[in-house]
């Protein structure tokens, strides 16, 4: 033990005390916890010494504070050396660290989560930390126009994940200065070797090709380390981001694994621990507090490169009016969702679009007219569209992420990491199943209704028309978590009056009469096709109770429940969707759950591998059309 | 019309007339269809009549000959564009040009799908097609050794996709100079200005940094196009991809809408299509074939840069033979999963495997050290390993592709695409579920059922022994389509005797008597917690039926619905996954589907955000081990 109180106003040689103080509190804890990445720590130990002791702008009293620095760990499996941090500013207890470490009911997880209020974003799936960053530093840049840096700690094996790329291109795009990213070259990965090793050449004409500005360094020079990130600091006067490469080694500090491809994500036995803490020189317990943040205000207001001029008529207060779609006139949900963003833009500053190079189809360029400083194209990355979303969202914006629902199954990954976040992220797709026509299956959306539905927390809706899409816009920007709107290429007729309700959770009764035989739900395309064919079972004298399932997630139970009572169990779902995981198994769930009993009910989904045609002829050709509602229905009464 | 006949041996003068038939053709379908994209075709036209003319070794009255070069539009929207190449070649008729172009039933769909036999792979969700040609180059270095050449279109809106550069990185990695991207730099995307423009030197400096040979050239100069192929072809002897990036212009040849932002994926009304045609020359009926595949033998068997040392055992052809794991000895199914794919690999040269640097996690490392030519590491890059898996089984290999199952998630846009190719691609997770324990949310696989069950064609195994994963590794080399295997970090008991069969869409029923009160349903880790809850609720007199559904998708139908005949419909389901669309899902949907009355379903599944913890505390806390699983079928039998 060499020092108590809180330092701050660090020299080197403290930190280079610090850095051997991470590496023995990295290799206590996960000895202490049977498992974690002591090794992965080791290399980059030196980085976050110098990082937190001298450059870190961050108070740790107050994780909110809206100056702060952020320091995100992309390399997620190094929560030790992270953890280490926390305690060596004193924000987390020698108690907590030994013992909550990877415990059952703590908040120390093998991956950083935000349970933690000094961490931002979940990682632990590789690739993901940075293009987050690049969200924050999109906040920090262009919407809080505060003097904050964005710290990000990168893996050298995740920088083979193209999202590293996506986000190093948006970074320099987006000219973000205020982003640091700290890539920790120990040439390792999990099983051996990565693809480049060490070769920072390699690595440097790669991300300088990306427009970063790039600095070699070796990790485990103090002094180049420091000057490194001075340099960056400094760097966030100008226009492009800072890549600093460290040539690190893996364990490094305890000789028996330094450089060894034997000793990833394994704690190390006592006795071997207790090698390693001899040699590091045993247990410190180094209180250290570095920079505190410089308090300011939002600085002027900076135009970013991909802003769309503001068109006059988005000027006009009036263009902020909740727009109205008269019942019976056709509309595409799309573009109501377009209309009511913009609506919903112009009463809450907080909400911010973003789309993958369609807006001009999901309808996201409306909102990209009418508050252009609010609006970020993030061109054909799907998986950088829902990470900068996140990262948004994470500083307390409201992020509506757009693109065809298709291509949100890119993102997948990213969904699922931002559910582990708790960020509040809104998606949208369009173009949704094969009403879409003449594109063909890659463009059709067919398994996204199952994709979201299955993200924890997740909300799920699927308008069929103007109103309901707007109302839910309108409601997507309260809702927590993961939600997703469904839109439909195609224009079809407005089924509700202006000001209608529609509840997350709720559910519609379109048609409905003392007779009714059967129950048929739709939502989306085919609440128009469940429509049309009560049309036609009505002609043949069988009357039928329409439901419009708008929220698929949750769903109404209740409402059903009352139809599925109301018609004997008969009930017809009819989705746009394949079979799995979509709008039926919503329905069926919620009925068997429900407990309800003597349920006939018929499924009507895309079956098939689509090809090319128009939107009638695939509705049919999938049996989805109300032509097949009807027959399925009337085969329901018939048994 | 200026000639006809088939012309070979041709000149630049009639590649130049060449290029004006595709523009002219590919404005005419389009304009028939009444949809399509034909200026992203026009600015293509020029590479396109050069390669297929002087340039593409291919015999196109016989698509599948081994020596075939590839051609992958990875711009699968200049759909246009590719078939005008196929009706100049004389693959495809005037009349299905001008008929079938994005009509129902016909096989010119909007993107291309290998329903046309020249076409390798779908395309149309952008920057899969170079992933995936990867995969088709991988086969021709290193499997078939033959001397072909994989030639890659793409758009340049796609090159933000990170994708692209997984793809590059791989493509350099492996030293496939049979690949040669052709990247068309119009620099208009759908709906305005890529990120880079016409920067050419900056995308080339990102091409060479990731490793390729570069050359840059004006994309409509057909000398230069002509020379930049030619050398591209002979890069083939060296170890770099070749990338040529080319200056084109959107919508060249037809002076209304070149370089215009506002047509994009429209197609031009007949009056303006009849300017452009006039304006282009007008129709041509020019047929021509360029050069034949040179005929050859597999060359050398080449070692690749990630070949692992193969270890003697496995050079014993006892080691393949096929595992055997004793009934109550445990073992972990990741690690059968290893054992069988060596096994499996002696008996099939065509099986290979491919991991995301976690193989000796997942077990592929066994694979790797038996048969290190048939493996191929694909590093932190889930997308390019999903991708090389797709472009191996379309060149007619069984491909196997491991990783842990949450990381599957990063790849489901190219899962589902790679349905659409029809690709038969096995895919196995590791590491499912909260029974993974201190890593935490991030590693778990809870959306990993619901994700692969949507998948158009797939398969989705889930087996709880070795012996069952041994024999469903068996039966996934049959599979057609996308098939998923999931598997277990724990090791458990075994269950079954060596020599059980274990059909897809079957299921075994482990404990029966005639009093069964309620069945349990697992699979995986759940199905050892419900064999232990049955244990539970014998010592209280309730028995209880337990199946093992190993086989989620299809699922066993006829013997759930005994089962539930046979409890009176009492069933309890337990799954490590989300509630939506997994196991419960399956079990749920099959026994509606089949009009089973009476239902009363408990399905236990995650619900909450886990944290770390170990194994058996985040079953309890989940409520998906013996002790919640035996509480529900007491509360069943009580109500």
């Amino acid at each position: 033990m060499t020092t108590t109180g809180i330092t701050s106003d660090i020299s080197l040689d403290v930190v280079a005390d610090l850095a051997a103080q991470l590496r023995v509190d990295s290799i206590r804890s996960s000895t202490s916890a049977g498992s974690g990445h002591p090794t992965s720590s080791m290399s980059a130990a030196d980085l976050l010494a110098a990082l937190v002791a001298r450059h870190l702008r961050y108070d740790w009293d107050d994780p909110r504070l809206p100056v702060n620095d952020h320091l995100i760990f992309s390399k997620g499996h190094a929560s030790p050396l992270l953890y280490s941090v926390f305690r060596a500013v004193g924000a987390v207890s020698e108690d907590e660290l030994m013992n909550g470490y990877r415990r059952f009911g703590q908040r120390l997880e093998g991956h950083p989560t935000p349970i933690l209020p000094w961490v931002d974003v979940a990682t632990g799936s590789l690739g993901q930390g940075l293009p987050d960053g690049v969200g924050v530093a999109l906040a920090g840049r262009y919407l809080d126009r505060l003097p904050y840096r964005v710290w990000v700690l990168c893996g050298d094996s995740e920088l083979a994940e193209g999202s590293i790329w996506e986000a190093l291109d948006k970074a320099s795009y987006y000219r973000l200065s205020n982003l640091v990213v700290i890539a920790d070259i120990n040439r390792l990965g999990q099983r051996g070797p990565t693809d480049l090793g060490w070769e920072l050449d390699a690595y440097a004409r790669r991300a300088e090709a990306f427009g970063a500005h790039v600095l070699v360094i070796d990790g485990h020079d103090l002094d180049a380390v420091d000057h490194a990130l001075a340099e960056a600091a400094d760097n966030a006067k100008g226009t492009k981001p800072t890549v600093i490469l460290a040539r690190t080694i893996k364990g490094k500090g305890f000789s028996e694994v330094e450089d060894s491809p034997d000793w990833h994500g394994k704690p190390f036995p006592p006795d071997m621990a207790e090698r390693a803490i001899a040699e590091l020189g045993g247990v410190r317990e180094l209180m250290i507090r570095g920079p505190l943040p410089v308090p300011a205000e939002p600085g002027p207001a900076a135009e970013h490169p991909s802003t769309i001029p503001r068109q006059r008529d988005a000027e006009n207060p009036a263009s902020a009016q909740w727009p109205a779609y008269p019942v019976g006139d056709k509309v595409a949900t799309r573009k109501a969702y377009g209309d009511a963003l913009v609506a919903l833009g112009g009463r809450d500053q907080k909400v911010v679009a973003l789309d993958g190079e369609v807006s001009n189809s999901t309808h996201a360029d409306e909102f990209a007219h009418a508050y252009p400083e609010r609006y970020f194209e993030m061109f054909i990355a799907e998986q950088q569209l829902v990470a900068a979303a996140t990262g948004l969202a994470v500083c307390g914006y409201k992020p509506f992420a757009s693109t065809f629902a298709a291509f949100l199954t890119r993102a997948y990954d990213f969904i699922r990491m931002g559910s582990i976040s708790g960020a509040d992220v809104r998606l949208v797709g369009s173009h949704a199943g094969v009403e879409i026509g003449a594109d063909g299956p890659s463009q059709m959306a067919l398994e996204d209704l199952a994709m979201l539905r299955a993200v924890h927390g997740s909300t799920v809706l699927y308008p069929a028309d103007g109103t309901s899409t707007a109302a839910l816009v309108d409601a997507m920007a309260g809702i927590n978590g993961i939600s997703y709107l469904r839109t439909t290429r195609g224009a079809y007729p407005g089924l509700y009056p202006d000001g209608e309700k529609f509840p997350v959770g709720g559910s519609k009764v379109l048609r409905s009469g003392p007779g009714d035989q059967v129950t048929l739900i739709g939502a989306g395309v085919t609440l128009h096709e469940c429509l049309r064919a009560a049309d036609l079972l009505v002609r043949v004298g069988l009357p039928v109770r329409v439901v419009d399932c708008y929220s698929v997630k949750p769903v109404d139970t209740a409402g059903l429940v009352a139809a599925a009572g109301a018609t004997a169990g008969r009930i017809v779902v009819a989705e746009d969707h394949h079979p799995e995981g979509g709008l039926g198994s919503a329905v069926a769930d919620a009925l068997l759950a429900a407990g309800q009993q003597n349920l006939r009910i018929t499924r009507l989904a895309v079956r098939g591998m689509p090809g090319s045609g128009t939107g009638p002829e695939l509705l049919a050709w999938a049996g989805i059309d109300a032509e097949h509602i009807a027959a399925a229905a009337r085969e329901l009464t018939r048994t």
